[in-house]
């Protein structure tokens, strides 16, 4: 049965985030991840999930070396969950799986600077979310803080919440030194900071 | 004679709403129902459609995998009723009705996050909404609180009208292990979820 | 010699509204028409011409069963006039006519929800109106209410006016049942309600 | 010489307008009247020349009826001086003097409701007027009267000026009826009326 | 050894404007000009070049008569030089020096009524200014006057300078009989007056 | 190993910046000095990267001489450090990194005038920078100066930090004569300048 038995991570406030790091092949079945992510955000979480989009850059022989760009990675985040999805090149059927996810209005998906990355995602690959915020834009709107729309993760949640992000720029300053592990780590606490930003604002 | 002969879903006000769901074939005449959706709009609802719209994805074979989506069910709730609409592929003449109702100014079509759903239904079945309204984002400027506008329709009915959830949240968490009953329980709390709110806000 | 010698309509008000519905044949000659709601428009209504339009909709056999629309039927009105003209399909010459009356800037032309009627009567028939205004739009920021920018016609009325619109109700609930005269009823009822909250904008 | 030789028009402030109408064949010169509409524009009118366009439609026997829309008159008015240009179709090597006037810089270009005549100029003549207003959108602003927007010449005078029209409503409500004199009267009386408007903004 | 020899102007302050007209041939040299314009710019001109741009209209054979315009003149200007660069049709490759210089992020490129420009550059010539301003736009919001956005160079001096602008008004009201000399004597005016502009907006 | 062993510049406030020039050849492993403007980016500077880009214009054989642009040279700046890459053309694969480091949103990509760049980046070759900021669009809002949006490097820095910029200015104005070292100088000291904006920005 599909459970996040990957490494448990503690986060500043002493709580954990489970993970789960899936390599979808052909005939991986990645429904029941998807369901147990949408569960834990309807009943603990805002009905809120957290997103986050990695890219392949390729360039193509032809025309003059254009760069071609396809979706190779996909994180999606909870308060207490963490599925990072390794993406196959060309898609298999499996993945119409995520399109509906992603399709979905029973939850808003939250991230940060993702406005290329929704143009990406519908031109490149026809992927559309539905019901999207850019939670920078909403943060500098509602907390009056024009920098904040235009600040990364890391910056974003430093201003936030003033929680301490000294374990992630450990990993993200040396990220090219770092293990798989430690980099899901990096994705998990991205991913509950954000979450945190998200509570923040609604209260 | 058509009528809303589905199961009938009590509400947490006490109300009842009636359903119908209809599996449109090339011969379903489905212009009864959109009349019944309409009157009851017009008599006791402000004019006011609720509306939501589910897709199909599929993969081309061709172009590298890339997307297509098409409509397959198409809801249509009032207070007191809830018409759920499942469609062929490809789309039979009497479809042209729904267009039809769509395309009509005698009432206002509400939904939630239908931004991404227009440019789909006119890119991809040339189908218009003339009068259609986005609730978060009119909620948001109305009541000055700017998170409405990127929330789902649960979310958005939480801050609004802080009603008891607890009955949608305990479907919609567990979604495929649920009835096609459960479902359009779901669907018919949805529409009468913003149905209220839509009131709310022109009081 | 052109009249508008249709059916007479008793408004809310105790006024009365001449119609005069016409179908346009490759022969007939609508000029004198268009100048009898000009004039009318100049003399007594603040050079305000109300307009309404009405679409076919097909579907195409080929690409998939994608919709084309098409216009059916035009509505002017003034505070005392309304023309219904049944168009032909395709338009002969003499619709030339109404291109160049719609192309005026000697009036304005007022609709509610005109936005996507605009871009297909550019996009499919390439007509152009150069002086067209939203009401609905206006009304909002005009009276500080935004809902008024996404209503229909009948409760754009009704806010602004606070008239009686049982009329109107009774028409459009049943509007399958109703005859020709009825729906002229309506249409004509309609028309005197925007005039009338146009009027009322420019106190 | 060149000379404003047509007939001459009294404003209700007493003033007089001198009108040029001009047939355009492929030998005419047009420039000695653009340069005496610069000089007066220059010297006696705040650099803003008043202009208006008149267009042709016709149905193309292709692409099911579609229209094309072809520029049939110009009208350039001052304070003091107004020329209808009449053009011909197609258009000869001379009107590039028209495409240089509309293309300079040291006048305003002032007209009402010209948003879909930018368009059309450029899409269908590839005429560029680089220094154009909307006086109406600027009046609208400047005033605080949101309805401003909106409006033809005749009602934005009205509201602006609050001068008398009724000899404007009388050829205008009759327009057919009227004589190629009267026509070109109501053309002066409105360019006029927009220069007075211009005036009264920059007061 | 390039230098700015061509005729020196007196401005209304008692300033001198030292210009320089070159016809570009295909072995022209731009660079030294541009060069000196730069540097003036930097040392004494709060890093801003005043810009203008002037072009031909030609109507194609084909297609309708429709009109292409090209790029004929280039006017650069600072508070002490004015150099006006009459330009070849097609290109050479000296001209890549003005691409380069247009580009460039040393300086801020300064106009009027320059968006329409701007598009024809990037259109007709793939000429890119990266780092170029409205003065108009700029000065109607730092000095709360709307109008300003929608004037000529003249009119918007005069409102912010209130300098005498005689000698302009009598070159470019009768500009068909002026000299060459008086019409560069215009172009330095003109420049030198934006200039002025400009450092008023920025003290 | 890779080191920023080129020339060390002293800013106005004492510090040194650490500068690199690389010439990119196909085998040039660009990685490590992109790890170090990162990591030196989240250990010391805000997690901003300060970046420009520099253009080669060419012009087409075909189509009239029209223009293309391709991307000559990067640099990328900390507070500390200052990387220059000279790009070959085209593109060899080893350029990938530059992609994803671009498409990182681990750092904010803060630059001056960079509209247009984003646009050629884009279109000619197809990189996408995620989270990239305008300094002076927020420099302009945050601090009520509207003419702080439209300026260069020079002056913004100049109207924010009113730190001495002669060592600049003298480099600038006389471009063309000075060496590849100085004009790596005036780089580093841009870079510097825009992070100590961005510094204040964020204070």
């Amino acid at each position: 049965m599909a459970s996040f038995d990957g490494p448990k991570f503690k986060m500043t406030d002493g709580s954990y985030v489970q993970t789960k790091a899936v390599d979808v092949g052909s005939s991986t079945d990645i429904s029941p991840y998807l369901s147990l992510i949408r569960e834990d955000s309807i009943l603990n979480g805002n009905r809120a999930v957290i997103f986050d989009v990695y890219w392949d850059v390729g360039f193509l022989k032809t025309e003059n070396k254009k760069s071609s760009w396809s979706l190779s990675s996909v994180k999606l985040s909870t308060k207490n969950l963490c599925l990072l999805l390794r993406l196959p090149n060309p898609f298999h059927d499996n993945l119409k799986d995520l399109y509906r996810f992603f399709a979905s209005k029973f939850v808003t998906f939250v991230g940060v600077q993702i406005e290329e990355d929704l143009i990406l995602l519908r031109e490149n690959h026809g992927l559309v979310i539905r019901n999207a915020i850019e939670v920078g834009k909403l943060a500098a709107k509602a907390l009056g803080t024009l920098v904040l729309e235009y600040l990364g993760t890391r910056e974003l949640a430093h201003r936030v919440l003033w929680s301490d992000l000294s374990r992630l720029d450990s990993i993200e300053s040396k990220w090219e030194e770092k293990s798989p592990e430690e980099r899901l780590e990096a994705a998990a606490i991205e991913g509950w900071l954000i979450s945190s930003v998200w509570d923040q604002l609604n209260e």
